[in-house]
């Protein structure tokens, strides 16, 4: 059994603003989305997270968003595809730059909030970034939610010769297909140590959740994201991190 | 007699704000100095821009500046000496990305407007820019003002294991120390394009301008700097570049 | 009959970059749609601009837009209606500022691009609009698209307690619904200046216009949009404004 | 004997990110300075933070700085006068716009960060912003720096038929001509409880502070900064308050 990476968004404090407790999380986690500037993040930020990230040996992934500050790159913005491309390219390009001059470099790509949700819904807006993404190194994964069929993006993936990444959520439910539950509904978010790190587990090794409407889901997913907003969620990074090192022991 | 390369300022649009005539001047440059996006331009005016470079075999320099669309990037903005390390290590890093995408690379880097003339007067921001292109790629030239003594700033260079390329103007007087007449000044900028051309040519064979106060100034320089601003600049470049041309087969 | 007034997005250019010909434009219309620094315009050019309205005795109206610079406001940005509601505000406000230093005051509000669209679209992005301008001052009129039946719209607007100002536009075709023709489609835009000029007398005299699908359409508009992006655009405004001067002298 | 007015910068918070411990000390101060999205703000925490203001009938200054997010405004930008006019200008009516849907409006204007600092030393700049104001409104009251002689400043605010509001600062030393010791300096800023206390009663009361150099200081001021940064800075609010509620009753 391949083991389930961790990946948490990181950088994403922005000149005296501060967010996330990066410093609490980076040790346990494997993979950082590091905030590239356009939804968070500054060069001086950027820097201070890529070095980090390499301290702890961690892998370092490009987390690009639409530009959008104010809304933290989770408003949608009618680009085109075009724009789309080339504005991943500028923040993948950024990041790497300071990767270089911290002797280090980018491991994948996972687009940020609305950017996200975009790619996953519209195969024009996947096809920009997977477009960005193959014209700087077509050996970078691209980090796209995981579901019950993942078949089509997997399809339109090799078209563009990408390899995918499938990531899972612990504290977040799943309807029947597969798809992260809406948090404007009830229960959308898990805020229970135990089940949060149960549904973990269960992602790790690969035992069926229970969707929203009661039917069964197995996900088959590479990495888990995990948060580092506050002391609680910290918490549950610690104990997903001691739970996987254990299933590794046993392995 | 080494070639005087012509080098201009490119990729300065925005979104739907054109500048430049960056088609015409192409054919004739040997060096495009691309806008970073932020001073101006955005991802995909730079697309498009290194793609006409890489077309005309032109190289390509990063031209990153300080973050002040409105200000054009010539207004100087208190930042420190990090600060300026990594705004710069960004803006090349996303330049670089897009040439990547284009199967091209970045040749060389010159600062733009107040950063430029920044570095030049305080050694704590040469430095800082210099420690940004070590970082980054050591083999990559800094552009740089030529003057009468540029025997300090060589110095400093050397220290971050730096190549310098001087620039000197055809179309602005200079003083007797080799620094450009301030704008304020009666005579700082010459309007007629045979007085450009002679200034062009004695740079280029090295023969010695008259300075504002009158003595003579012999600048040694790698690259001449040329604008596309109006029908008229372009003029004067194709006819810089026939005198170089002349010059060459002379040679 | 009331006459038709013309309007013209004006003050579009940014920092160095400029943009419509405002100077020769100013003379022929009656309003002027003041951009507000979030999809162009900076606090210089607000100011140049506003002075030059007053100047003309041109009334000034409010141009405000989602933030987008890059891509001049004509990109929808999901936002919530508050955060339109705020962004309205915020930008009414700063031409307001600007407008009473130069002795002047604000007389309506027109959004912009891509928000002048969703919220003739959307009702919820309307009422947001509205309640921004009723709560700086319910005395300004809104400008909004003319169509074939503006019922709706017009009953929403009261129960906010606006007035309307309808919009035509005399260069583009519409369909049978009264709704401007997409620009992706053929023949959606009219070049001729024979055929402006004739849909503007159409439109101020309460004639039919023929649609895309051949039928009659009668446009009841308090204001007719006209552009100032070239000689050509400039030349079908003078023919306008001549004409409805023309038609002013007969009533 | 005036009673000194306790002022705190307010609404600092920017999209997701949160500064400042508002809710905490808007109960405390007379004075709240509102930034206006230059420096830090955006449209909807500059609604929330007017509407707090208002319920606690704290008078609202408007907080205008420099174009600088990153730099949160503390960075100098090398502006032309008119461009302070017109970016100070801007900044007021937006937040103007905002007071009038909240039934509210500004009552003073205080420049933040670097252009606070700028004003004090360049008279260029402060004619700056004392032309914005006085286009705007005269009646409002600029607040600057007090110190031991401000007779030149005064001087020049009544050139400009402005008044001018002194502000002085509890926690922090000062030297022998009334100005505030560098924070580079040791001993700048002031932690220990009891020496704020104590020196804001003796400003408070026009008892002299001991300045850097041992010699003795009378500032007179208008005015008294206090901050809302964390839980420690607010309970010095809350003792300063206190304090001055008790010399009120005793007066």
């Amino acid at each position: 059994m391949k083991s389930l990476l961790l990946n948490a968004d990181m950088g994403e404090s922005l000149g005296p603003w501060v967010m996330g407790l990066d410093h609490q999380v980076m040790p346990h986690v494997d993979l950082a989305n590091i905030a590239c500037g356009f939804h968070a993040s500054d060069p001086d930020v950027m820097r201070r997270t890529v070095r980090m990230a390499a301290e702890h040996s961690v892998g370092i992934g490009a987390h690009p968003a639409y530009p959008d500050l104010i809304g933290f790159g989770r408003r949608s913005l009618a680009c085109s595809p075009t724009e789309i491309e080339n504005l991943v390219l500028y923040q993948v390009g950024a990041l790497a730059a300071i990767c270089r001059a911290e002797g280090t470099d980018i491991r994948y790509v996972k687009p940020h909030g609305a950017l996200y949700n975009d790619m996953a819904r519209k195969p024009e807006i996947f096809s920009a970034v997977a477009r960005a993404i193959r014209a700087y190194n077509p050996e970078l994964p691209l980090m796209t939610l995981a579901s019950r069929d993942t078949s089509e993006i997997q399809k339109l993936a090799r078209t563009h010769g990408l390899t995918l990444w499938f990531e899972a959520f612990a504290d977040r439910a799943y309807d029947t297909h597969g798809h992260l539950v809406s948090r404007a509904q009830p229960g959308a978010v898990h805020h229970d140590s135990d089940v949060i790190l149960d549904q973990a587990q269960r992602i790790a090794t690969g035992q069926p959740l229970t969707t929203s409407d009661g039917s069964e889901l197995i996900l088959t997913a590479d990495t888990l994201c995990v948060h580092g907003d506050n002391e609680e969620s910290v918490a549950s990074v610690r104990a997903i991190r001691q739970m996987l090192n254990a299933l590794g022991r046993q392995a």
